[in-house]
């Protein structure tokens, strides 16, 4: 089966905000065997928003609208649902008396303007909103089926899995599942190389990599008649990869590097400590993004002036005088320092320069020197690494921190 | 004038990747007096891909098309463009040469399947990409000018800038400006109340408001038939918008409320340290995230464990016992502490429960003590207040660390 999928709304046409939820969408439909044909985004405009739907509904059989359901003037969805169905629109009691009741339990009376959210064309269907005060629609339009749902993605998440997605025929002859894998620490073309005739176009499952934040992801589409067919190749695939890959591989799709490490830490009883310059707290954040990230850190220093590197972490003046505050030895002086004072297991050091300014001939922006030291026996070990980071300051600062993480990921793995 | 925008690929219409290019080519057409007719997203597919073009041709006299143009079997759009002109793709050694080169660069030898970059529909003009491999397109359909950009958004926004936007007519009889004012500390409700009468639909500009993050935007769009008359008409409903937005607001368009902090202490010549406990770093990564930021902020302690906060800054351990980690006296405690350890003018200390677990019934999820201790002749002076804040951990993290850049923010102001 065919979809087509459509989004209205001038701040969308307009570009002041990007539509995620055709993204959603689409996803959740392919995994139901449902292709979309495309998708449209219009205008608050009736007509553009009637011809949007017309072409939609002769091109596929599902159609599927979000935005335009709001209680303005310039939410026209259903005005343009009730022109294509010569139908006027007519008022739905039950829904006004929850709209009614939504304001009152925030202590307000309705507006007069969100009557319209009760209103739909006759002969449609009113779809419940839980999460919302604007009701979904459903008509047949041809031999086509339309759904519009809010813009609001919460409520147009709920409302496609209540209401779409239980009635998608489970034997449609067709279901694309996918996964991503993702890599840390080699380029594209080294995970590539690795993949080798993984990467036919003509092999399915098809493999694919992308990048986005200094993360190779390997992204893999199962596409099969049935979904037990279309699972057992995923499953098949996602082995062949994970063998190839090796050590660089960290996770699978939602999961990031963080909760990757906060989970050995976890597992082995161990604990974090951090002592960040150039990073400036943000490994700490990406570490305490994790729930229950207390149980694995302990804490962190983020120490800009080497005056606070001094009293704070006991690197001596001399070292930074002599070797400056981006180097081998204050790198391994932080990382100790924290190590020690915090009492934790590992402690990782960061010291560079993320730029824009501070650069000079010998240590240009992006240079990084991360230091790892670990507890062993009564005193400790240090492994300390330089790396040059490309990028602006938020790219520098981005591999810095992820980089660090994986020498501890490595490390514990 | 109309466009139409058009973007090419799988992982778009699959929902792997959201569009982000479409929104920022409309915001730009619009600031140029071009109205986005549509956005449409097609999968890598020859049929698809023409279709889409020769509709989008006969709708507006400018297409924008961004995508399918690398070098791997599934990017057609130089065939699609092809097959609608009925023209054979020709080589452009120009452009291979530079492709070689670019490959070269980085100590590789071209890949065979590149070569395909280079190529044109006979007739078609070559664009300059000096940003990445793959140059653009540029053809006549009928009454319609076509261009052909690779999605890659750092390209096809260079290539943007330097193709099409110079040419835009200045004169198109149409002007649309746009402006977003952003707030802090009140909900939408309060905002739209004290905008009042500026929220009329019916005006021009018109103000809208919108909430990302817990900032409350005001979005302002003027739209007259001059550049001269938009800006002028932006610049009054601007000035009138901030008179009464007052100390809610802190900045405009791209700016964030740590740069405003930024800015506030380097006038001030005055310094900040920070103490963390819930917020994990995020407090002093957002700081450190301002370019030239060691100008103003000393350094922070990431404070986790009971003992970090005992031992880092001289929190008593009587006072964490008596009344708990979450308390005003830890987080009057902590602030003091940093700011006497640093030497800084002032100090941020947050104390709270970020969640998910770890909540009470006196102490729910939420809830953050934050401290703000200012020097103030030898000693110096704290204010603290306690927040509840809602949702996620995430959420409450990072309303946290903004209502703490706010106090400070409003302090300086």
């Amino acid at each position: 089966m065919n979809a087509v999928i459509l989004s209205v709304g001038d701040e969308l046409v307009l570009g002041q905000t990007v539509d995620s939820n055709s993204a959603w969408l689409s996803a959740r439909l392919a995994a139901c065997g449902v292709m979309t044909l495309y998708h449209q985004t219009v205008a608050d405009d009736l007509d553009a928003t009637a011809n949007a739907i017309r072409a939609a509904a002769a091109a596929a059989p599902l159609v599927i609208l979000t935005g335009g359901l709001g209680p303005t003037d310039d939410d026209l969805t259903r005005q343009a649902l009730a022109r294509l169905m010569r139908q006027p629109l007519v008022l739905h009691p039950p829904s006004l008396a929850k709209i009614r009741k939504f304001f009152k339990t925030l202590g307000r009376d309705m507006p007069p303007s969100n009557r319209i959210q009760a209103m739909y064309p006759r002969g449609a269907q009113i779809l419940k909103n839980d999460w919302g005060t604007a009701p979904g629609l459903k008509a047949k339009l041809g031999r086509s089926t339309f759904y519009a749902f809010p813009g609001v993605p919460r409520e147009m998440m709920s409302m496609f899995a209540h209401h779409i997605e239980p009635g998608l025929a489970r034997g449609s002859g067709r279901c694309i599942l996918t996964r991503t894998l993702h890599t840390f620490s080699a380029g594209e073309s080294t995970v590539a190389g690795l993949l080798g005739d993984l990467m036919d176009r003509r092999r399915n499952p098809v493999v694919g990599t992308t990048v986005s934040g200094g993360i190779v992801s390997v992204r893999i589409r199962s596409d099969f008649a049935t979904r037990r067919e279309a699972a057992q190749q995923l499953e098949n695939t996602d082995a062949e990869s994970r063998k190839r890959l090796g050590e660089l591989l960290f996770g699978s799709d939602g999961v990031a590097l963080e909760e990757v490490v906060g989970a050995l830490l976890r597992k082995a009883g161990r604990s974090l400590a951090v002592a960040e310059s150039c990073t400036g707290g943000l490994l700490a954040k990406m570490i305490t993004d994790v729930p229950g990230s207390s149980a694995w850190f302990s804490g962190g220093w983020v120490v800009y002036s080497n005056a606070l590197k001094h009293q704070s972490l006991d690197v001596p003046m001399t070292l930074l005088r002599r070797y400056g505050a981006v180097s081998k030895e204050v790198a391994c002086a932080l990382a100790e320092g924290a190590r020690r004072k915090s009492g934790a297991d590992y402690a990782l050091a960061l010291t560079g320069i993320a730029g824009p300014d501070g650069g000079t001939k010998d240590k240009p922006v992006g240079t990084v020197w991360i230091a790892l030291a670990s507890k062993r026996g009564r005193s400790g070990t240090i492994n300390v690494e330089c790396f040059r980071f490309p990028g602006d300051r938020g790219m520098v600062r981005d591999r810095a921190a992820k980089t660090a993480l994986n020498m501890l990921r490595v490390r514990l793995a």
